[in-house]
């Protein structure tokens, strides 16, 4: 199988890695010339180019560009491939993404494989990077199970534990466990720093440890992936911050009443409830 | 200087750990005669026994029992000790402690070491715990400067980074970098397990990764020390709280209103900001 990369960062890089060194022909393609010759270095592809005709003789394509430029991306591949080509995508929000691309489209598998580090760009490539990793596959009704089959069996190539669900249900699920995580970090580190004494923010400053430290860890990150995921994932993001947002008054209440016993059940049911996330 | 210490689990015991190697005479106290055994066996203390009267020669006394015992310790010792001796404390909150122990005992000095680990108990206890580590030190205006400075000595002896401040101060320092990140933290968590589908929590369990296992860290913590946080610093945490929660209402308007600018604003602020707390 002839695979091509749309985009050779951390994980179109990672993914090409892996691929190549496991015998697959992997053919890049990058809009910048020095990150073409850095992905043949690397063995990230066996060939790499700045042209999207290259593409043309391929069987499957992962567009791993950031989110906004998915499917103009796609729009300006398809007058280079054969009908059968595959073509699927790494974006963090679904909903947005799998309609329209299927109306570009028709075989294209909406995918979402949820793997990271706080590196960008080709240098930030490296092997094993989905291994374990959750990859989310969402497709319409109408995607052909043939795609489908051949998607996932290269994420689970490289690792992944594979899932499906509608592209809503992904939405709604990363908007809780991962979006926002990322608001209510930032909106500490906010707080924090706006507080009217600057005494306060001084002392609290050379105080902060460990605690700190991790809870505001995603708020403090890429202000671009954050604004991204209010973007392309509004509507759910707002459900979960209105439903965070009713918790806190119950819990400010249970403090601000002294009921002890309610504050109580919260913490320990927390205690209790974490570990089935991680 | 003949040292004593009450309560010999993490915080007491690791105390003890880094003075007897450092040659103090250390006497330890605890309610139980294994605790004892134990501090013994591991070099702890020199002395150890559950008899309080044991500590009527020290000089310096670490009263390490958890926030709800230090007073009545306080007053449980006072008949067998001279009036020289000073006693301290290791408690997280201040407010609550500073004015009644120095009204107990005159030659008190409050002070609160930002140090631990997960683990609890004598078993817990281990070298060098305090290096590096923030101590606040918070006396009140008739608080001994004599005694301050020998209780200072102590704490950089094992390392301690020192602050000076006001209990009132430092309660409302802590109050936004350590007890309103638990709260929040464990209000994330509750909010992930509390949403009306059940097939959103499961999906959103498979998905949680890094960013969901940082955020919810301190918030899936020990519920005895949140709660504690929340009855001896119950105003200072309501009143960080409140701010938090203004502040998330203006965020949730930006993404509402799809005011990107005012987002990336806080985003970018937040990720500029971090590195000041960390």
């Amino acid at each position: 199988m002839k695979i091509g990369i749309i985009g050779l960062g951390l994980i179109g890089g990672s993914l090409g890695l892996d691929l190549t060194a496991k015998g697959y022909e992997v053919i890049g393609v990058s809009r910048k010339k020095e990150t073409c010759d850095r992905a043949l270095e690397k063995q990230i592809v066996t060939t790499a180019g700045q042209n999207l005709e290259l593409l043309s003789k391929t069987d499957l394509i992962f567009v791993c560009t950031p989110i906004e430029a998915i499917l103009r991306t796609i729009e300006s591949i398809i007058p280079h491939l054969s009908p059968e080509t595959i073509i699927t995508d790494v974006g963090s929000v679904k909903g947005a993404i799998a309609s329209p691309a299927t109306k570009l489209w028709s075989n294209f598998v909406p995918s979402h494989p949820m793997a990271g580090t706080a590196n960008q760009g080709v240098e930030a490539a490296e092997y094993n990077l989905f291994n374990n990793a959750p990859c989310v596959i969402t497709p319409l009704p109408q995607t052909s199970p043939l795609a489908i089959t051949k998607v996932s069996h290269i994420w689970e190539t490289v690792g992944c534990r594979l899932y499906q669900s509608t592209p809503e249900l992904h939405d709604r699920a990363v908007a809780w466990i991962s979006h926002l995580p990322v608001m209510i970090s930032a909106n500490l580190i906010y707080s924090c720093t706006h507080t009217s004494s600057p005494e306060v923010i001084k002392l609290a400053q050379a105080l902060a440890s460990s605690g700190f430290k991790d809870t505001s860890r995603v708020g403090g990150g890429n202000p671009e992936l954050g604004l991204m995921m209010a973007q392309y994932n509004r509507q759910q993001l707002i459900n979960s911050l209105r439903e965070y947002q009713q918790n806190l008054d119950l819990l400010i209440e249970s403090i601000e009443g002294e009921n002890w016993e309610a504050l109580t059940n919260i913490l320990q049911e927390t205690h209790q409830n974490r570990p089935n996330f991680i």
